[in-house]
């Protein structure tokens, strides 16, 4: 029987990432440690487990917006809008703006097909929020609007990868997603190091030494990605940065994929997210100078809607044939989901001053914003203060990368079990506090490094708890050691 | 620059298919006469398009379930849970339903990713529902809830095919989304015919012949596509087919992908839906024997919620190491939206005999089903009462697919107009009546046959005013030629 030892496509060339993505492996030893838990309660020396192993915002009590629920709420059921009672449960606004949304669409009921890129009048919204936050022009007719950023990123490699000859610049360490989706569709990854000396900023240098070998190694490169703010690895790019970037990419002819998930996830007073549209556009380059494309998404930054999937990517400097060969392709899945179309018109379209519900919203927003701050800088602070620990600042995203100078006894006893030492790390961290980390080697960090990924998301009373039992394990496995 | 001339990678054998999926092509005469006509009202002899051409029930006025429509407002907006006001807007059944979901998610407020497969609960509640329906067990970690069944689809061909070696059988006339999908993932697609004269049914031979002559041509055939309720076709397998088609496959060694999501069309009564796992257990085989796997969505049936991208593929007889590969790559977009899963455990786990809502939900599914067949009923007899078109029965699914015998002299007026006939004559007909239909030239008829297909979601009011306009057209043309 064919599907009993499928010879499955992927094993050929298949990733070996084995804590791959929030949603898949990793979870299995910790899946593990939650049922013996369960089963045997006080079994452990620690009353639960601290996940932050997962970028999951909501899971870890992270609220929803309000006014995002509210009007996600009245589309779902347009019958609420015809209702008096409604008035008493949901904020005048929430309720106009659910209806002028029901308006535009198909049926007006929310459960029709729509267009492939996504409903016209959730395009405006998105492209009239993208022109207020850049300065510079934005047309509807340039976004689609898809199930998160990770629908979005698969389908530019779909377009972009022609054979394993073909090549995608992508940051080290990395982000899964990309090693994942360019060996999916038969391209070859062509990683370049992000300086972790230089806050885990872009060299230019570096860049093109990689460019220039994946060249004579036969590659034709086609795309670069840049994500900013980074993940794992947490930095803001700089402006100057950002140029540098732009000029490269325009020079070598590469398509920019921007991986900009993380513009709301910003921390430090001296940095700033800029698009790197805004950046192209403000050197005077415009859609026939360079090619870019732009992810965002609905699932972090205030939001932290995961589970929706919403998210839009913004398609520049791209001939009309090959629009129209992207619209057909979007068009194979039919439409990205309704729910996740309507929160990222909300997020990228939100309440403006003089709106009745403005201020609750800003209010919810900046809680959340601030929070995350003061739990980056708590975070990386802790790291930082460690022995043997060095952490540079999270001035963006979600996670700090703290990398971990580990001593030699160490090394060898992870080597004795067969494991890499981050992961070795990792596991007795577990198994000693209940705090969930993934190891760097999930994400190719630098030859003969070490780190451990930990998110920023859980709640301040439970960081506030967990540091001192962070302390408390690391001196003592370095003590041991 | 790359972008400008991107020499797009599905150029290279990209389909050559003019009239595809609802949401892309074919759309566009018809939106350029939408424009005329709002430009110039009373330019045209008829008030307004009759849109044949979609499979989008909501967009042609069926009115979602109310249930359903509840449950997914309240998981939406948690917070009215609490209210007591809530008991004026929404039935008890329906907030003890979200309750119980919400429940049962990460955080709590239906927000957070969930697993790749889906939520575990809603997947539990999709299980009882197909062993309910089939009378043979199904287990949760066999489900899959994906965004649509075209995900699903999709990520099956991702799986199965490994390169242009491997072929995947699918009817013919077929639905695109197959072809596309096949084209997509490097693989070739292997034709085989439908019998029209056979009520659309399938003969063995006629497969068994198609397989042998990929096998002569070096191909290794994987897996059968079969629809049913079929797409364009409209008919129901008997049993006995179903029976030959399952032996067929087992003893190929082929792996059964049936697509199953037009279960709840079926609108005759000597004919009823029996899934093919239910089918192959009824005949002994259990998942040592054969694999399959089954495709659902809430797009169709009483549901018509296409734009929500809601749907299960349920996967039997594959071993555990395939599974976990499965998983992997669906963990590459993360979760399907929560919206969806919502509705496909809804559609799965309807109210019961004894629920508040049962007899309000049984009268708008009865009501949405009684009218289908009777639409069905309509056009196929509208059709079959026209000279020189003859139209098999409308068993299930949403289409009519009748043949046009059409007259040489029209068929020498399409080649000079450089238009295949079907085109021609459904040009012509939406010139002359605004009805819009799909000529059968985009699902690869029968070499010789043209044919259109017309859905039978307009409503019965439109389908009334619409078979007189249809006659007159078609009388006329006939006559002209």
């Amino acid at each position: 029987i064919i599907g009993h030892s499928l010879p499955v496509n992927l094993k050929k060339h298949w990733f070996d990432c084995t804590i791959f993505l929030s949603a898949y492996a990793g979870f299995r030893v910790i899946q593990r440690l939650e049922q013996e838990m369960e089963k045997s309660p006080g079994s452990r020396p620690f009353p639960e487990i601290t996940y932050c192993n997962l970028g999951n915002p909501q899971a870890l009590g992270q609220r929803p917006i309000t006014f995002f629920r509210e009007v996600l709420s009245l589309c779902d059921n347009p019958a609420l809008l015809r209702r008096d009672e409604t008035r008493m449960l949901f904020s005048p606004c929430a309720i106009n703006r659910a209806r002028k949304i029901i308006e535009s669409m198909p049926g007006r009921n929310s459960g029709a097909y729509t267009n492939s890129q996504g409903i016209r009048s959730l395009r405006e919204a998105v492209a009239s929020g993208i022109a207020a936050r850049d300065g510079f022009p934005s047309r509807p007719e340039d976004i689609f609007l898809t199930d998160g950023a990770s629908s979005a990123i698969n389908l530019s490699m779909q377009i972009l990868i022609r054979s394993q000859e073909d090549g995608v610049l992508c940051p080290l360490p990395e982000y899964p997603l990309y090693s994942a989706s360019i060996i999916l569709h038969g391209g070859t990854m062509v990683p370049y190091n992000l300086s972790e000396d230089g806050d885990w900023g872009l060299e230019i240098f570096e860049v093109k030494r990689c460019l220039e070998e994946a060249r004579i190694a036969g590659l034709t490169v086609r795309a670069m990605v840049i994500i900013n703010p980074g993940n794992p690895t947490g930095q803001v790019l700089s402006v100057t940065n950002q140029e540098e970037i732009v000029e490269f990419c325009r020079k070598e002819g590469l398509v920019m994929l921007a991986d900009e998930v993380y513009q709301d996830n910003v921390y430090v007073e001296d940095r700033k997210f800029h698009s790197f549209k805004k950046v192209a556009r403000s050197l005077g380059y415009d859609e026939n100078d360079i090619s870019i494309v732009s992810f965002h998404s609905v699932s972090m930054g205030f939001s932290g809607e995961c589970g929706r999937r919403g998210g839009y990517m913004e398609i520049c400097g791209f001939g009309d044939d090959v629009m129209d060969e992207i619209r057909k392709v979007a068009s194979v899945t039919l439409c990205p989901n309704i729910g996740g179309q309507i929160l990222t018109s909300l997020a990228m379209d939100p309440p403006k001053l003089g709106d009745g519900c403005f201020e609750n919203f800003m209010a919810e927003k900046e809680d959340i914003r601030l929070s995350l701050a003061k739990r980056a800088k708590t975070l990386a602070s802790a790291f930082s203060s460690l022995e043997g620990m060095t952490c540079n600042r999270v001035e963006g995203a979600i996670y700090a990368f703290p990398r971990i100078h580990l001593p030699a006894a160490a090394i060898k006893a992870a080597k004795a079990e067969g494991m890499s030492p981050d992961l070795f790390y990792a596991c007795r961290l577990l198994d000693a506090t209940g705090i969930a980390v993934v190891p760097g080697s999930g994400f190719h960090q630098a030859t003969g490094t070490w780190h451990i990924r930990c998110t920023i998301l859980p709640g301040e009373d439970k960081i506030k708890v967990m540091i001192p039992r962070l302390k408390e394990f690391h001196e003592s496995f370095m003590n041991e050691f």
